[in-house]
């Protein structure tokens, strides 16, 4: 019991660290927004394009902040860490990730490296995390299947660390590739790491295996202050964005929450968090093979005119919602979406609250 | 026997793979140049203004090139790591802290932030390394002190922790602020690099200790990669430099020296090591506190017709060197401050064998 309460009070102690990382990140953006402009890094917003504000500078790669604040929040946290020490072993792992994922994604701000290469930065910083990773590498068999495999638990060695390796990549991926809609990136991963942190808390509720309990505890230090961070970063990349996240945010976002979910042994539940993104991927995928050509952008067209986006037909999940619901403005799909976001995350907790006690 | 032939083999692999790490970085450079001056991360010559080679743009900031494979290379090199399990703490601890770093290095280098905020980057990627170190803070007092404080081992616990800190805040800064001449930061890195290697060497060949073996191991899997690829980065910097390497490389590799040290325990031959960075420093505190003006640069005054530099009333070793040794070449000044370095590291060795018995 008096574990449970040190838990407990590292959890408030994580939530005071994020709050207050939230302000620093709002505060710091506007300073930030002057040296990346001053340094010209900048975008215009394609989707209001044959507007005046289309023509603005929009500052671009302001992840930077989310991740340096990220980082320093979760290094200086370690001061309070009060669960295991093996689990320190993993914390670093999971911050060296996390960090040379930033680097890498602010290095293809800056240098616009071509999107093949793109592709595969992540692999670099989900190596990281796979060479470290010393837990586990076994998987609980769904009760139904057990009479046809004979085991309960099934030892998979290198094949469950290649899934890792996999899902972190693919998470980082489809975070970067579902996006080009104002607020869409930082909405999506509030929207996901907002249920991650829901997840856990239930689950260390609901548990009495102190291990796993520990595990939940892990996610929400690593989700809970980028949830925060993003909340602040939102504030500014919300329609009509006075500024843009870049790679930088988007491959950082997708590996806090890859890592999360990988070292809190939730990755089947954060994949179906991942719904969207999944879809998203598949749409993508003739294009990303090179079957079908793939322009530099796959944004919808935006008429001036009547402030609308329509969708075009390229394989995105935001061509083929405007496909199917029509055109409508840049704010209420990134509000649909994000909606549509929210209800893949409520999917999630009814299929767990339904398969509960049979599957597991 | 076995563990040693272990530790052997381990530190063979490494060099395995630094030796390709520097092949790697050979072939990275061209190549990352041009996405560098495509970014505008470029910069002018000012020891050649007023000939055409100042007028050249030069790449900036090819430590990421360096950076981005030293790291790469350091999470490969997990898969054959042999040594105590313990060790993956502190060498996960160590990527973290380098690639933090890196990181803000690179933020530097595109934002160009202002130089009191330069000079406090450091302690951010130091704090990883504060937060994470879980090793002893003793330590051994000097023989001839022994009878005065009347204890063998001292524990100084926070103080010790302070201490690593500082000397991690210093080393950084001071390779950073120890240059402004073709080849001097890689080159003064490539020296003590490899002094740290043959310190390490020599260390454990000569103990019998196996922990003390296997910290100067774990230096060497740190310091042989950023020997290697620092080589290939040295190829293109040296004098007339086709490319700069940036406040990526020097902040990246004065972290990587410092962890190695740090984590060695061999921070006080490290800070000997560091003797003419240490003067250079003291020489820079007048400007460096605002007793003194500090222009952007503290450069010597190049004479395009003599193509010599001459030493200005700036607090650096190069200018005070230049002024005790009269005006040379830009080629000669970097030859002689890398002699004086090497100097420095053989007066190291010098004391050790003398101090050797007496003094520990
Ligand atoms: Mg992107
Ligand atoms: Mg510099």
């Amino acid at each position: 019991y008096k574990i449970e309460q040190e838990l407990k009070n590292s959890i408030l102690i994580n939530a005071a660290l994020s709050l207050i990382g939230y302000f620093i990140t709002v505060k710091l953006i506007p300073v930030a927004s002057r040296y990346v402009l001053r340094a010209n890094l900048f975008g215009r917003d394609i989707n209001k394009r044959g507007t005046p504000q289309g023509e603005v500078k929009v500052p671009e790669s302001l992840g930077v902040v989310v991740g340096t604040v990220f980082l320093v929040l979760a290094v200086a946290f370690q001061y309070f860490f009060t669960v295991d020490s093996n689990w320190v072993v993993e914390y670093n792992a999971a911050l060296a990730s996390i960090c040379f994922m930033l680097f890498l994604g602010f290095l293809d701000d800056v240098l616009d490296l071509p999107w093949r290469v793109k592709l595969i930065l992540p692999s670099f910083a989900a190596l990281v995390l796979l060479m470290a990773y010393a837990g586990h590498t076994t998987i609980v068999i769904p009760k139904p299947f057990i009479p046809y495999i004979g085991l309960e638990v099934m030892h998979l060695g290198w094949i469950y660390k290649l899934y890792m390796f996999l899902l972190a990549v693919f998470c980082t991926n489809s975070i970067n590739i579902h996006a080009g809609i104002n607020g869409l990136e930082v909405g999506q991963t509030v929207v996901i790491s907002a249920a991650i942190v829901i997840h856990n808390i239930m689950q260390i509720g609901a548990s009495t295996d102190f291990d796993y309990k520990q595990a939940h505890v892990f996610s929400i230090y690593l989700v809970q202050p980028l949830l925060a961070t993003s909340l602040g970063l939102l504030a500014y990349n919300w329609y009509p964005s006075s500024v843009f996240v870049g790679d930088t945010y988007t491959y950082f976002a997708g590996m806090t929450m890859a890592v999360a979910g990988i070292l809190g042994h939730f990755s089947e539940t954060l994949l179906i968090f991942f719904l969207p993104q999944v879809v998203n991927f598949l749409l993508s995928l003739p294009q990303l093979a090179g079957y079908i050509p793939c322009p530099r952008h796959r944004l919808p067209r935006y008429d001036p005119v009547t402030d609308k986006l329509t969708g075009t037909k390229d394989g995105t999940l935001v061509n083929f919602f405007l496909r199917v619901f029509g055109s409508m403005s840049e704010k209420s799909l990134c509000i649909y979406l994000l909606v549509l976001q929210a209800l893949a995350c409520c999917f999630c907790f009814f299929l767990r609250y339904i398969l509960a006690g049979w599957y597991k």
